[in-house]
Parts: structure tokens; sequence; C-alpha cells
């Protein structure tokens, strides 16, 4: 005997993201408004470095606005992207009377957002939440795509889930106070961006990148809204990841692996940078990009106080080991996304835009960085 | 300025229910037949009692049929519905190699499909899952709504998440090796469902409710209907749980409560069956349905071997002030729904079928019980 569950039905996931300078207010406003419906309790997940510079101007404003808003902190870094810390975040919420109704602040960079937004899609069975980005490699990464996860020892980004916010924030005001490199780490992303879909953002970076350290706010903003669109552009296309959006992951493969054998003492933009240059090598041997080409992506990156070779200390034996275990393999298949020249990305066949690599393939390369 | 991300499509979550005898073979053969997509790396989730009874045919067929299925077992009961054990599986199917590319079977009862459904939701951001229901319970309970979900030490069910599978099997052959006390635990959420929107049903079992313990094969199929039948008509109208689903809370607002509180020596349709008993006394005391109504419920709990009396080792006072930390306590306003007579809900308002109970008002019933 069967049984049919009809199940089909219009799902709008849409929202907006602000660019602007100190949108504390704004997203009070938006919240009195309705934004995430008539929900009053609200928890603002931050980290300590976040917390001690913005924390109390966004609580202040919250509770002005008569919201019952309580913090939540967790330690500065991507260590703090773990299953124990969103335990710990459900925990404290629990403990402080907070049930469904509910809503989550998620305010500060990519970990506190990933994190948050995980956290806030499975408290409850799903509250609503918004981000409000206090770091350009959010502002860069974590703005579309409604990806959140968390780490395990065995992987990265592994467990989570697609969960949309109800509004991205991205303060430029609040870069003023970020270390060089986290700018830095961010500049990363943005250079991907270029690379795998925006000459003109590429060019425009060949122009401008040292007036991102001074927080130029046009600057900032042109490169902020430039990163939405070229994210954008890529994941409307393919919302699950089935295919297209696999080009995300440009300099990501290389990148994550070593993000995860320097035990985290590179920032995640650096380890991006890193593996921006070893696809872009690797992708000038197999006839993809020109030298000159390639040169220009280093030559970016330097400007931009990144690394483009791989730190002394580490193993690089170690290393292409451990790109056997990342995620993107497939039955035990490294596929890689190259870039193509600048601004456009390496397509292998009808949404095929990754290629297989072989451990010799790609141990050639890294053993020369 | 402004950056708006429109994220509007047509979600297709329909799914197939399939009630009958011995559906191993069935499950094979829609497998094969891409139920999963073209994914051929299977996680068999189940429980230790379980393990031992179908496991090996489960994976047998799965085999056979050319599919690389591993099986991933957690110990029997409801102290496994945790965050940690959420946590093993996720590490043991890490370890195995599992990765984005694998399907979940869930084989078992509602601990099994609530934990091992919720597992899926987040592997890999999200792989797809069918449950393969070897109780009643499972049958009556789990099959429609798409509720996954753990516990923790401070609320039941409140971590995890909406997540459809891609089709549900309920094998009725599985019952005959089931305890009695599983099949009445059962039984309680086929009653609620009787007693919230089925007068037929609940008629059908007053006649013939004997008859599923010695898993007559018409009985079983027709009470699986209906019990799908209820539940979908119920969780159609509102996926989101924001007015009427609460009616399926019926009898669950005491019932969590008092599972907790005996530390889950009674069985979730113990404790339904014992918070039904509770919901029809207030309700006859305000006057929402007669005494003759009141007495047909528990009459027919007990004949379902169901408790209808709080047991003695039961802390009424603990109960008490656990039902002000259930998760339906809106600022600390309890709310219940009532049935209203037999086959209808108590409805309040539009879309409100939740009722506000003082402590004095609830203390009183439960003082009798």
């Amino acid at each position: 005997m069967n049984f049919n569950v009809t199940l089909k039905r219009v799902v709008d996931d849409s929202y907006d993201i602000e660019i602007g300078y100190e949108l504390y207010g704004t997203l009070a406003r938006d919240l009195s408004q309705g934004l995430a419906g008539s929900r009053k309790r609200l928890a603002v997940i931050t980290d300590d470095r976040v917390e001690k510079l913005y924390a109390a101007k966004v609580l202040e404003s919250l509770r002005e606005a008569g919201f019952n808003a309580e913090m939540f902190v967790i330690p500065n870094g991507e260590k703090s992207k773990t299953r124990q810390m969103k335990e710990f975040l459900e925990d404290s919420m629990l403990e402080k009377g907070f049930r469904r109704d509910c809503a989550v602040i998620a305010l500060g960079g990519g970990v506190v957002t990933d994190l948050a937004g995980f956290t806030a899609g499975t408290f409850g069975r799903g509250v609503p939440f918004v981000n409000y980005a206090t770091t350009l490699l959010a502002a860069a990464d974590a703005s579309v795509g409604g990806k959140t996860a968390v780490d395990t020892p065995l992987a990265t980004n592994l467990i989570g889930m697609f969960n949309q916010p109800k509004k991205v924030y991205i303060d430029i005001s609040t870069w003023k106070t970020l270390p060089r490199e986290q700018i830095s780490s961010g500049l990363a992303e943005t250079i991907k961006h270029g690379c795998l879909g925006d000459i003109e953002l590429f060019e425009y970076l060949e122009k401008n990148i040292e007036k991102v350290f001074d927080c130029d706010r046009q600057v900032c903003e042109y490169i902020c809204e430039h990163n939405c669109r070229v994210k954008y552009k890529v994941v409307m296309q393919d919302e699950k990841e089935s295919g297209l959006r696999e080009v995300l992951n440009l300099g990501h493969t290389v990148g994550r692996a070593i993000e995860t054998v320097s035990d985290y003492k590179l920032l995640h933009g650096q380890a991006v940078a890193i593996g921006l240059c070893a696809q872009a090598k690797l992708g000038e041997k197999l006839g993809y990009i020109s030298p000159e080409n390639v040169a220009r992506v280093q030559d970016l990156c330097q400007r931009a106080q990144l690394p483009t070779s791989i730190p002394g200390y580490i193993d690089k034996q170690k290393l292409v080991d451990k790109l056997y275990t990342d995620k993107k393999v497939r039955e035990g298949k490294l596929r890689f996304v190259f870039q193509k020249q600048i601004g456009e990305m390496m397509c292998f066949g009808e949404n095929q835009y990754g290629k297989q690599i072989s451990r010799e393939q790609i141990g050639e390369i890294i053993d020369k960085m």
C-alpha cells in the first residue's frame, strides 16, 4: 500500500545585503520593523575580539529598541568552529531560557557567521538569523551562499547546512580595527573572485589594492559589491553545489589542506592565497593560463601581503596526504578547478568544472613552492 | 548601498510511504532505480536491537544490488538521541571515508529515524536519507512531518531540523519481534491521532485494538494508513508549526515532561498516554469533553496496555516544575491543546489551538492522577 506525501511549495529566502558605515541603528530599526517577525528575544553571538570593540554598541541599540538581547561569546579564531562550541552556545542559550521564539544576530567574521548560522539553523529546528559582518573575509565569503558549517578533526566544513540569513550587514567602519593580516586574508577571497569571474574587479584591485588597508570607503564599497555580485552570479545558477558552484573552490583544495596542516597558524585567506598560486602554476603547466597572468595573480597576492609560497614549517608530504581526505575527493579521486586566464573558469564539459589531478601532478607543483 | 539576493524557488520534497511486509527488496530496487540519485555509498544507521533482527537482511539486499553499504550502530533507546551520538555517527562515517556523495538509510524506530534524519541533514550540508521503520511508533509518529532532533539535558527535541526523507518504508512484519510495551507505546500515538482528528480511527481501535498485538495484517495496515492520513492533513496545512501543527502536541506537553522526569523509564508512548488522560481530564473540567468521552479515552489506553495514571516513583512537584522549561513555554506561559470530544480539536481563535493554563490548574489535575 502506498501513501503519497505531497510537499511542493514555493520558498522565498531572498534577503538584502546592506553595505555601509556603522549600521547598528539600521539593524535595530530593521528588527523593530519585523525583520525577524515579532521576536523580542535576541541572542547576539560574537567572539572575544569583536566583543571588546563592538558588542556594547550593538547590544545598546538593540536594547534601546526594546529587545531582550543577550550576548554569547566564543574565543576568536578558526579553532572555535567546532561541534563542541555549537553545543556550548546551545546550552548557554537554553540555560538563559531561550526557546523557539528567539532570533540570532551573528556579529563578527566568517567563523562567527558560520557557527552562529548553523546554530540558528538547528536551534528549535530553526530560528531566524542575521549576519553583521565585521571583517572583509566575512563580507567577501560569508554574505552570499547560505553555507554554514563547523570543522571536525577529520574534515573542515563537512558538518553543516544551507541556511540563509534574513539580512546581511557589512559594516566597513569595523575594518579600521582589523589587524592588517585580517584585511589581507579577506583580500584573498576578493582576488579569487576576480580570478574566477570578474576581470574588472581584478584590474580595479591592481589599481587600488593598497587603499583597502587605509579603509578607503569608496574602494571598500566597490570591492564589497563586486564580491557579492560574483558570488551571487555563481550561487544563483547552482544553489546546491552540484556543478557550477564548484568554481568557488578555486584555490581552496590546496588552501584548506594547508590551513589544516598548519594547525590554523595560517589564516584562511593566507592559505587560500597559496592555493590560488598553486592552481595557477598547475594551470600554466596544463595550458590554461599564460605565465604573464600567473605572475599577475602572484603579484596581486604579494601586494595584498599574502604568502605565495608554502611556509617552511609545513610538511609537504603531509600536505599531499591531507589533500586526499578533503571532502571534494569523490571515490578517492582528487578534483581541481582552474581559472582560464583571468576572469573566467575552465570548463571541461557540461557542468564539469572539476578536473581530476593525480597525486604526482600536484605533488610536483607543491614541491617547488 | 543595498544588494538584493533573490532566492525564490519551487521546492518539491514529496515522497511516498510504502506500507507492507518485508520491504528489503523494494528498498534495494528503489535505490537502484535512483531514489537517492546515483549514490552508491550507503550508511545504514540502526540500533543494537534492530541490528540483531534485520540489519543482515537489509545489508545483504543492498550489497546484492551493488551498493557499497556499511552499518553504524547506536544503543537502543531514547537515551541515544543526543548530540554526542550524532557526533559519534559523523566521526564513524568520516573515518570510513564517507563524504558528501553518500546516502543514509535509517533502519529502526523513532529514535533511529530522528537521529539519522538529523545526521543526514547536516552531513556534508545534507545528504539524502530514507526511513525504514521497524516500530509502530515510528510508523505513527515519524513518517510524516519531517521533524528530526536530538535531546539535550535541558530540553527534549529542541536541537534539530526539518528534513524530509526520500521515502518511508513501514514494514509491518517487523512488529512481530517488538516487545509488547513497544506496540503499546506506538498505539498511544495512534490513539492520539484518533482523538485529535479521526473519529473513524478511534472507533476502529475500539473494535480492533487487541488485534494489533497479534500483528493482524489488515488491522495494522488500516491504522498505519489512518495515522499517515491524520498527520498529513495537519502537517500539509502548516509545515512550520506556526499554528495548526500545535494540535499534534495533544498529550505531549505533560507527556514529554513525564518522560524526562521518569529519566526515560517510561517509553515515549507510555508517557504520552498519561499526558492524553491529563489533557482529557483538564478538558472535562473546562467543558471541552464529556465525562463519557474521557472514559472512552482512558479505556482505550488501558486496553492498549498503557498507563493512565502517574507512576508512584514520579515526583509530581518536579513534574510541574519541568513543565515550565518545555519548549512550548512562550515567555513563561504554558499552553495546552485540547481535544473537543473525540475526533476534533478545540480552537480558541484563528490558528489558535493553544490555551494558556496556569500552574495551579494543571497542578490540581496532576495531583489527582
